[in-house]
């Protein structure tokens, strides 16, 4: 049975202006990998309603579960609750639960829970909270979506809260054969082991040190005997 | 007028499954920012033919250039020339120049030109060859697409050569503002700003130093008359 997949969506201006280096998909996609769920593709769009709906509207039909990162803070530019609402077709306003969570946290702090603070409570009709022990501001799933920030800490924070919910598969084992030949010199096992095991992903990697040229063949699958037995034909094949 | 637009796609299950972590998708959009064309939308797709072809089909239709990086190597996953053959609808054969290209690069280095390797010189038709100074296997343009491989310094190298001929449009200017409160604090002068310059972007992102909160303020725009103007109204109502 193959395992369950997911897609990312990432929101904001930022990342495609070459402002800001997006660092969450690479978190994410190490996540899924070790619960055995198969991220399958990552779309990051601007500030835009429209492409913001019309892009989890195409993920969360194609794929198991869909994670967002960002738009979701107290500024006019975040509008990621707002285009969520929009794409399930739902209302959005001011929840009690999210407000007494933003309260209680301002409170403490001593900080006023102003209009733009207030914001942050906007919850899609329907959603369930996600947990922000960072900053309180809370994301939230719906459907097969969830919804959280974009800062890298609060992000993994809320990975970490919603991961437990999410189906996961077979864990997928992976082994890697440091090879010191170009990778042209060892394409053809590698395509003659991809057409024999074709339950496992044959990957390979080049490298360069001190200007000679190698190879990491990366072989993945989520029974570890036929990865084994992989490794060991190909380095019967390779001579090694 | 509206900058001219792109988009990128990036192929390859190697980050996808998180064991390489992404990074010439921030190269690209510092270059096309600084060129002034808007990057749109990114989009990360596995080696699949199915995958790659439906994401360059949607994004070459929507957006004026495309680039992709990624699966031009000699190897059975390297599947992206055959793949934009298809979205294309031409056909792929071994051609030669590009042949020419690697026969020479492999005689200086007194390796053999195999059959893995001569796979780097299938070119879709009606493609023109973009230069590969660091290790000589090919990139190429057909249509508004640009297929260029996943190795940074090659992505790199190879971006170099295709932006001169990349229509670009007014240099965006930015402008960033360090503010010593949250953003909850900044939010409302930030949303009274761009409504009275809808032709500017104004980005707010938070950040935390010993504790306590800041805001960035990015202002970004064509006419730099307007970023400053935007810049001093912004500094006025904040009280700086």
């Amino acid at each position: 049975m193959p395992n369950p997949t997911a897609a990312m969506l990432v929101i904001g201006d930022e990342i495609l202006s070459g402002r800001t280096r997006e660092s969450n998909m690479h978190y994410l996609a190490g996540e899924l990998t070790r619960i055995g769920v198969d991220l399958k593709e990552v779309r990051v769009v601007s500030d835009d309603q429209d492409a913001i709906v019309a892009a989890l509207n195409a993920l969360r039909g194609a794929f198991d579960t869909v994670f967002t990162s960002g738009g979701i803070g107290p500024t006019h530019d975040d509008i990621t609750a707002d285009s969520v609402a929009a794409a399930f077709g739902v209302g959005i306003d001011v929840r009690a639960d999210a407000r007494a969570v933003l309260q209680a946290h301002y409170d403490r702090a001593g900080t006023e829970l102003n209009a733009a603070r207030l914001r942050m409570a906007r919850i899609p009709d329907g959603a369930a909270l996600i947990d922000n022990p960072v900053s309180a501001a809370p994301g939230f799933s719906i459907g097969n979506v969830h919804v959280m920030a974009g800062v890298p800490s609060i992000f993994q924070a809320m990975v970490a809260s919603v991961l437990p919910q999410v189906v996961g598969g077979a864990p997928v084992q992976s082994r890697t054969l440091r090879v010191q030949r170009g990778e042209g010199d060892v394409a053809a096992p590698l395509a003659r082991l991809a057409e024999a095991y074709p339950d496992l992903s044959v990957g390979s990697y080049p490298f360069q040190t001190d200007g000679a040229y190698g190879t990491h063949v990366v072989v993945r699958g989520t029974d570890a005997a036929r990865v084994e037995a992989a490794m060991a034909r190909l380095a019967t094949d390779l001579g090694l």
